[in-house]
């Protein structure tokens, strides 16, 4: 240690001094560091910096690096198709499995598909085709594995409800058919969009918290209006909020039919125990793959053979046979309601696509293979511009559905195959045997399915951890039940965005104390054995500073100061207030507005004749005091790499004056 | 230090092996401290301590801390009229400095008073009346001394902009004359509520930066619409953007009348040359000050003498004599322009609040005392309340008479009163002198006055240092500008938050090295004598952990993970990585998807079997983790105080075992 202390007293530092109640030996002596300036960049190349980590975090060319050119051009390919990346090992052991996943899938595919429709208010056999097209085009270009690709209860229900309010489905029916391809055809370029352009990112916005509340409340508003369905009205409100839709259900007690409503009660049971039973058992979870299908086929069986008795129960009646029509001609360009298709298209595009995003990457994580958010809205992008040619509404990756495919042991994206021909060959002959399958099925199967969307457990860990997370989803749920779905939407994004906002606008600030024996400075408030270092406050700034804060972070240190020196004259202590240091190591960017505050700062500072000083000013924040010029004012001494340098070079320069 | 080290062995702490080329002697010995919670809280204690930092950050009552009861009255009623603070120490002396500063202020006020109304398209009269009684209630609640209490430009221009876009000023008079009145009331009482309710911190959120480019735009079209008095053009736009105006003046160019052109012109050099003097030689204040009075008197006489030749310059004519009338009876609280009244009085009261409180805190910080933002709002909110029911329009403080009266020597509120009995006194006694007082005067006023507001230095100031920041700027002088001052402004607000939620979804990380010889861990990038020490990854965050970012850091921090394995094979280093460490001293706070992600984080660390440590968590960050059970994965010796212990209590564990 003698080289150490040698060098120190070359370098002026000496031991620090600080009152402590044990006999602990003093630290060891400091050698002082340079603060320096990170190394000059141009404005460009900030930028260039800046661009790159917003728009590719990733570093997407990563693979490229050091390729020949030929294993680029391969590597090339594959990025763009990912099916290159498994097409070519693919044997039947694959298939094996990924038959049997598809085949389970389908199983619940297409009644699903009937009923998804239904809540978008189109032809149930709209819902079919968009199960048959858009799983070949994500099997091309998607890179998840296990997800399952087709109509989604909240993209369709947005879309219903998005478009009834203008349109009604039942009136100009034809009209309505074109806005829903037209807004599937927008929902596919927004999505498409966001992934070229790598803006992936935007879905972050919706946070977690939102999501839990606004799901729940779409799944408490989907069932609501499938009350319509099990109970047999046939009169019924269009709208979409809890209190008209409870009214219109209990003012038509006339119109609900008993038979109606215990096959509907029955079938419920059935659909929510088959549920409960593979959520508890997972490798039960074909029962409830089977159970929709099941039930399909049981009530029309039903229906079928006691037609004379239930007369009143509603069927889904005729649908028509065939693959996919074309649909380019039903497209709308022009027209009053041209907004209101692409903005229907951009809310349900991101709604799904968020959805659809999630479930890739947690089956991604459970089986250690990666998914590139960016690629896949590209890929179920084009699967929905290509749909909406082709008689396809929005599309996209459900979480039931990709569970059961995981599940039923899918290993490639190939079992969406599967499950598209199983509904090609029930497009091309089963059709008919449809036409007894009454609508309370559909309803209850799209009960049971989004009542897994109301996730109680997540919103109670909410609250238990952060109560403006729990604001955010509690604001998304009743936004959604109370006023509409757009609106509690907006209401959920303004809440997490304020969240964002307020904890910059008041940053915390908290003094700072020595752990005696140590270098280590921390919070008085939450190490006991921290103490304060006489003559010395040091506080430590929590935030960015910002337009937002920095009046508030201004005064409030100020009052820090004002309260030290209070402090001190109450308790009569010897030491009077002689620096005060700030440390900024959480400052991690700063705006003029907050220069103009650590300016006034020093200000008052020198009025007051305290010394000021700032401790390890992060690389950005250091150049921009320094190029504003508000260094010049601080004087030799005034900056540091950390507190204990700071403290140790002070006290000694104030020993060595009188 | 022998003790030092004899206290490290039974620590079980070690020196830690850095490889470095200079021969520095090790680091002292090192003793590992126990990371621990903050002192537990219930939710309602954190909600009271966020309330009080959010709403009383000032600790208002710390005035009243141990004090009499008698005492406390005393301050109490000081605290609610600051005028109790300085009229009983008011003397003669005093009073000379607020007369001269008072005369001064009011031979400015009389002719801008006049020219502002005509800028709301209102009566030149009501400009006076606005000068009248504001003043003496600003003087008894208000806590600045030296801030000019009167009519101000953007507010002005703002409300006679959002009011002329509905009803016609000229066709209407008498609704647009009530919807002035009403919507000055709606100011007063948002400006006295945002200080009642302690929200002064909104007027933040419009940043130095928004403001200069708004100023300056709005600036811009005052001047414009100034070129209808200018010129003589009598059918002129009543838009405000850039371009119908324009249009508008060459259009009409048979309208212009040269008489009034030469005269524009004369006393618009004159207003300027006087302008730049003062502004160059603050001591000549006097000259900007008496400027435009001067200019007034030299016209009308000018017009008046030769009425015959100068028939073509239109004047004021007939102007009321007498005090106020009372004008409760105009305000409207129904009627379908209550939503127009309501927002123009919200923004203009915003506006004006915001000169108001700035101007304030400016002399305030010159002459080193307080201004409390929350009592000038309530003081500035109730001048508006009562100022509406007495045929005033909106007021507040300007800055060009707020830098007047300093430089006339104010000392305190009192020249206000001055001010305001001089208007009075030319209310009962002189408005037949301005029969003859050229329309082109008060343009030339106007033009002379707001073309301070434009600020390129403060633009210029913003591109060196924060681009951001410029573009913030940018965008509210061209939103001012080619579209309407709302939209300008809402998109200047809308980018500066953007570039708070920008910072926060694509934090910085930065990779630490050691500076040999220290306990210090510095950028590597920022500091070349830092070195990275083998074996670990030493990774910074430098922002919270939040919903729209915890997904990219996640996988940033994988991607620093993989690009260090890769440069540790490509150098064929013979350490491999077996330890990354999160310094998350600047992320400040975390919600559940910034807990997800470390949970993540782990979980991939384990798979790629790498410790992962986390080192000086903050305290509220530390409580969730906690309480989330994720520290419960994490096991011992992942969790310290600083990185220096992590890296010497890790590696000594190394050398330990085999």
């Amino acid at each position: 240690m003698n080289q150490a202390e040698g060098e120190s007293s070359d370098n002026n530092s000496s031991y620090i001094t600080i009152s402590t109640e044990n006999n602990r030996p003093p630290p060891p002596p400091l050698e002082v560091h340079q603060v320096c300036l990170p190394p000059p960049r141009t404005t460009f190349q900030k930028l260039k910096n800046k661009l790159r980590e917003i728009f590719f975090p990733d570093d997407p060319l990563y693979l490229f690096k050091n390729q020949t050119s030929r294993k680029k051009l391969i590597l090339g390919f594959q990025y763009v198709f990912p099916i290159l990346h498994w097409a070519p090992a693919y044997n039947l052991k694959l298939f094996q499995s990924d038959l049997i996943a598809g085949l389970t899938i389908a199983s619940l595919a297409i009644p699903q598909g009937i009923s998804y429709a239904k809540l978008a208010n189109l032809e149930p056999i709209i819902g079919l085709y968009s199960s048959f097209v858009p799983p070949f085009i994500y099997t091309v270009l998607g890179s998840s594995r296990h997800i399952g690709i087709g109509p989604v209860s909240i993209g369709s229900l947005v879309m219903g409800s998005m478009l009834e309010e203008v349109v009604s489905s039942t009136e100009e029916k034809d009209l309505y058919l074109r806005l829903a391809f037209t807004s599937t055809l927008f929902a596919g370029l927004f999505q498409a969009a966001l992934g070229l352009f790598r803006l992936g990112f935007m879905i972050d916005f919706l946070s977690k918290a939102t999501l839990v509340g606004f799901m729940a409340g779409a799944a408490i508003v989907v069932a609501l209006q499938q009350l319509k369905g099990l109970l047999g009205i046939t009169h019924f409100t269009s709208r979409m909020e809890i209190i008209p839709v409870l009214k219109s259900v209990f003012s038509m007690t006339n119109e609900w039919t008993w038979e109606t409503i215990v096959m509907s009660l029955c079938f419920l049971v059935f659909l929510l125990t088959a549920r409960y039973i593979s959520s508890r058992k997972p490798n039960l979870f074909w029962i409830s793959a089977a159970a929709p299908l099941t039930s399909v086929i049981l009530s029309t069986l039903l229906v079928f053979l006691l037609k004379s008795k239930l007369g009143d129960v509603t069927v889904i009646g005729n649908l028509p046979k065939g693959v996919n029509p074309p649909s380019v001609n039903k497209l709308l360009f022009r027209g009053p309601h041209l907004g209101l298709a692409i903005k229907t298209g951009i809310i349900t595009g991101i709604l799904s696509l968020t959805e659809a995003i999630a479930v890739g990457r947690t089956f991604a994580t459970l089986q250690d293979y990666q998914v590139d958010g960016n690629k896949e809205m590209i890929a179920i992008g084009f699967m929905n511009i290509i749909g909406c040619c082709c008689s396809c509404y929005l599309s996209a990756g459900s979480f039931s559905r990709s569970a059961i495919n995981y599940n039923a042991g899918a290993r490639t994206a190939l079992s969406n195959v599967v499950m598209a021909i199983t509904v090609l060959i029930t497009l091309l002959f089963f059709m008919p045997l449809f036409y007894y399958t009454p609508n309370l099925i559909l309803a209850a199967i799209i009960i049971s399915a989004v009542i897994g969307l109301i996730d109680c457990k997540a919103a109670l860990r909410l609250w238990k951890l952060d109560k403006l997370d729990f604001l955010a989803c509690f604001c998304s749920f009743f936004g959604v039940l109370l006023i509409s779905v757009q609106t509690g939407l907006a209401i959920a994004i303004g809440v997490s965005l304020f969240k964002i906002i307020l904890h910059v606008t008041r940053p915390n600030t908290t003094v700072l104390g020595n752990i005696p024996g140590t270098q280590i400075f921390q919070s008085v408030n939450r190490y006991k054995n921290a103490v304060r270092v006489p003559s010395f406050l040091i506080l430590s700034i929590e935030s960015p500073m910002f337009f937002a804060n920095s009046t508030y972070l201004q005064e409030r240190i100020v009052r820090w100061v004002r309260e030290e020196e209070e402090r001190i004259r109450e308790n009569n202590e010897s030491d009077l207030l002689k620096c005060v240091i700030l440390d900024m190591t959480a400052v991690t960017a700063i705006d003029t507005s907050g220069i103009d505050a650590i300016f006034e700062l020093k200000k008052t500072m020198n009025k007051k004749s305290l010394k000021f000083v700032l401790v390890n000013l992060v690389g950005n924040v250091m150049e921009k005091l320094h190029y504003s010029k508000t260094l010049d004012s601080f004087g030799p001494n005034t900056l540091y790499l950390t507190v204990g340098e700071a403290v140790a070079d002070i006290s000694s320069s104030w020993t060595q004056l009188p």
